[in-house]
């Protein structure tokens, strides 16, 4: 396999000390899209591996098959625009056996999804770029890391639904001059709240969110980051992980992306110019004789 | 509002001590169904509340619309089955200010999305309940809560990818009887990890899952419960929070909910006559006279 993870460099900063660059493996991202006897029924965001188990459960709770017998074949083929020799195993054909019936139309109506995407990473990110309407790579937002790393606890502490339930994801806005939080959503769908978000913004006529910051209580995943260049937000910051997809579109992008922000520590996956440390004073131990 | 989160007995369990039954707080999950000039285009699972700012910011993040001021109207219609006269506040149909184009038909394919529901809660239950061939609420499976109490550690054990990155969502299977871990899959979407677990077991001809507990890393929303359901497994258990339409399903369909499980600690939000709990020899203090 070998794609499961990925190795990129990475900047880890800790507040007091000298920002390092190394690298950190990331959990990798990649569009599957599942057919059934040559159509398309679904495109889902997924991590390589174990396709076949992916689609036959999926096809099982989807109520298009009842047991793994029902699947008697699957084959990785090309996507389209690949010519179908440079095979990037993210489109996946299932053959049924004889007598199960084909899923109908209104099922790969019910089920189809995708984020303006095509079938391999670099078509999702190339969609993402031609769609959006707003260059955030241009966007002259600095800000300090002592600042950044007080996010965390400006949104925890707005979290009320959180603290009652531990049920939900919360996204919020943060002022990149004046690191203030502008608004806070939570909903049990990350990218729910991360919608709601961008939709407050965009009725108070706050769109293209220039110089601000999008906060995440939870991952950053391909959609996160997409909603995110859609809305013209040059940052994003998140408590937990990125994915490898998250990470190439925010490079490509010209887009920061903050993760694991915690405590006085953060790792910053693009975009580190916009993340200012200042110059730690390396003390000298002078050996006294 | 009222409806971001709902009150439920839930029955508290620490090993070694009496079971306790007490209410306790979920984040409420419902559908909301996102019309443009009355045609459906999206149906996402979300908490109640900014119903138009979700519905603004994902029509933002789609490329639908450029400002907030290119949405000019919204409202709640009740859905169908309805009659109309009963608003579930479950279907917000946008209106576009003039010159704004119509999302097309190939938009709504592409981020048309439900899951075998329709506009209710209680619809998708029904559905679910309706195209399940398995029912899982005569399973005789039962678990001692100590046995429950050792998931969490042999789950961690086995994340590979998590313990690089971070960045995965687990999900697994256990034995009921034994209480060993039988496979376990990892991504970046937690519905793919639950896809790959059971499209393994179908294809180990181990469907319907009789007598196995669903396991997860993180939270338990409709889908996985649908997912658990549709695979005949008549339990789930999770280390974080259940959502409101996670914990009905469970319940109108016979399966026991576990969540927060955690060290020592759990709490079991419907089918608790599975979970069971050796008798506490109460210690009884005598005065010395």
């Amino acid at each position: 396999m070998g794609r499961i993870t990925q190795r990129r460099p990475v900047t880890r900063i800790t507040l007091g000390a000298e920002p390092r660059r190394r690298p950190d493996t990331l959990a990798v991202e990649e569009p599957l899209e599942i057919r059934v006897a040559g159509e398309p029924l679904s495109v889902t965001m997924r991590t390589p591996g174990h396709d076949v188990e992916l689609a036959t459960g999926f096809l099982l709770s989807e109520g298009a098959i009842r047991a793994g017998s029902d699947v008697v074949g699957a084959i990785h083929c090309g996507g389209p625009g690949t010519g179908g020799a440079d095979n990037t195993y993210n489109v996946l054909d299932i053959a049924l056996a004889p007598g199960v019936p084909l899923p109908g139309a209104e099922m790969a109506r019910r089920v189809y999804m995708t984020s303006s995407c095509g079938v391999c990473g670099k078509a999702s990110i190339d969609a993402v770029r031609t769609e959006s309407v707003y260059d955030v790579s241009t966007d002259p937002l600095e800000i300090d890391a002592a600042m950044l790393a007080t996010f965390p606890d400006a949104l925890r502490a707005q979290q009320e639904v959180f603290d009652k339930t531990g049920g939900l994801h919360a996204a919020a806005l943060f002022d990149g001059r004046t690191g203030e939080l502008i608004v806070l959503r939570e909903d049990v769908g990350r990218h729910n709240a991360v919608d709601k978000v961008v939709g407050w913004a965009a009725m108070n006529d706050h769109v293209p969110l220039a110089g601000h910051i999008l906060m995440v209580s939870g991952r950053v995943a391909f959609e996160l980051a997409q909603k995110a260049a859609m809305a013209g937000i040059p940052m994003i910051a998140a408590v937990s992980a990125p994915s490898s997809l998250a990470v190439e579109l925010a490079a490509e992008a010209g887009m920061t992306l903050v993760g694991f922000l915690r405590g006085d520590r953060m790792n910053v996956y693009a975009g580190a110019q916009r993340v200012l440390t200042p110059e730690v004073s390396s003390t000298r131990h002078e050996l006294v004789t």
